[in-house]
């Protein structure tokens, strides 16, 4: 049995190439049956403001499955803990012995987040799309900054934006250190009016985008809402968008950006496409210039899985001396 | 973060009063609102015949939370494999921190078991029964006989009966050398007939016990059947059975032996109590020494929460030197 500390993965995997088809095959695995990924488990501490996660399932002819705990507790910070944790097992899917213990920390959900994002975006988003506004100043602005401008194979410029200016600040000053063509967007409307893509990626309960702030031909990529009263985008846009993405439907209309339009009744799982179908080519993302595109991810275990597999792979590779 | 192998929580634990006070709980816990038992997860394997089962839960002011992930792969012993394998994670519940990786193979699974089939078997028999017919040649039939005989306070003699001689006369001869008075019953509706306590540990999925064969004043453990399909008691029996209990009411009915005789409308939800109300002295169990009572034990995460906490403290102890 293998086991890796957060730092271990780090030096295994990051936005690579073998990574980032990893997380496509992950959607397209989605749509092609492939996919058995049974309902998310859940449990709550209210006594300790905390939650777990428990997502798992299996990519038939996978070598392995893998079962993903995350947890998230919310007074942690003020003990001077994060207050994401987590851990991925992967187990054979042949005889079912545990084949690792990945002690990531969080590290590959929010890896797997960002290139998911990244993969969303450049597949919708027009060719010609140059401006980004980022919305947001935490782990996943970064994520997704990092992992698009990675992506792209074309010049970026980042806008960032926050409610606090200072941590806004912050990640611009993180993100130029990278080498990322950033700055700080001091008004959320005009930033938006301005945008070619925007990124959301806060815990919002109340909707920060507005629709009539996004111009033609944009594209949305609402990473967000993840779970029920989370909610970043006006319901009006989602309405008004021509295509909507979702990585699983039944979860984006259930619980995602998306579920705040279907249970408005303006519109319903017709109105909405699996981001696998558009990488496997066999739907149509974005059909105009003129089109508003939004994809509205909210995480898959098939994802973990294929992270997962990237890095026992590698581990294994590692261990063997074969590189 | 501590991580124990199977042979380190063997040392750490066994058929002890403080495990088997744990279990107690647990099933207390069930029925006085302190157990958070979600769904148990599930996820199947048809290509390489196996599956996997994730039970989770909490009860409440435990400082930690237990995720258990048992599989069982069936085609495994053809490779020298054991079919069954699994791994429990206790996590703080007040941080999400993982405390403590237990690699227990499956052993707490089948300890906890093992006590808790005791536990309701001392709660439910006779004062005055001696003579013990367990049915079936598997690790439950040796888990619960060793069990009951450690806990039973008085001497009970064993009869082993399983549908081959061979294995029968192994699991008794090993029971013989850990010290039972065990002998093998050759014909199974004779030595029903002849016992004060029936312990049934298979996989069977057609009833082995007839109720015409049970005598009055008898008590049923019934282990083996913890999914569809499975039965080891005739329905007319359970429907017979003055007193059945289980260890949590929807599983029982849902999925276990008591299911069938549900799903054929003769027993109700109110025709069965929980063995944790039984143990806490909210409900009587046994009435009068004419009694058929029946235990039906599916298994509840409770108790691996409470195996998990027991193995925990144990190690934490060891560690700071203080036994």
């Amino acid at each position: 049995m293998i086991q890796l500390s957060r730092a271990e993965i780090e030096q295994l995997v990051t936005v690579d190439d073998e990574a980032v088809a990893a997380v496509r095959d992950a959607y397209i695995a989605i749509v092609d049956g492939r996919g058995n990924v049974p309902p998310v488990g859940h449990i709550a501490f209210p006594a300790t403001n905390g939650d777990c996660h428990i997502k798992y399932g299996h990519i038939a002819g996978d070598p392995i499955f893998a079962v993903k705990i995350a947890a998230g507790f919310y007074d942690n910070p003020a003990k001077g803990l994060p207050s994401s944790t987590g851990i991925i097992l992967a187990i054979s899917a042949e005889t079912g012995e545990v084949r690792a213990i990945l002690n990531d920390e969080g590290y590959l959900t929010d890896l797997r987040t960002g290139i998911g994002g990244a993969v969303a975006t450049l597949a919708l988003a027009r060719a010609d799309a140059r401006s980004v506004l980022v919305i947001g100043t935490g782990i996943q602005a970064r994520y997704q900054s990092r992992a698009l401008a990675a992506l792209a194979g074309r010049p970026l410029s980042f806008r960032m934006w926050g409610r606090s200016l200072e941590k806004t600040e912050a990640i611009a000053a993180e993100l130029k250190r990278d080498g990322l063509d950033v700055s700080v967007a001091s008004d959320l409307e005009a930033a938006c009016r301005e945008a070619h893509i925007i990124i959301t990626t806060t815990p919002s309960t109340e909707p920060l985008v507005q629709s009539e702030w996004v111009q033609p031909g944009a594209h949305i990529t609402a990473m967000g809402a993840d779970g029920p009263g989370k909610q970043e985008l006006e319901t009006a846009l989602v309405a008004r968008a021509n295509v909507r993405v979702a990585d699983m439907k039944t979860q984006s209309l259930g619980h995602g950006e998306f579920s705040h339009a279907c249970a408005a009744g303006l519109i319903g799982s017709g109105d909405c496409i699996e981001l696998g179908s558009v990488l496997a080519g066999t739907l149509q993302g974005r059909r105009s210039n003129e089109d508003i595109t939004i994809a509205d991810l909210t995480g898959v275990a098939t994802q973990d899985i294929a992270m997962a597999r990237t890095v026992l792979e590698r581990a294994t590779t590692k261990q063997d001396g074969r590189s």
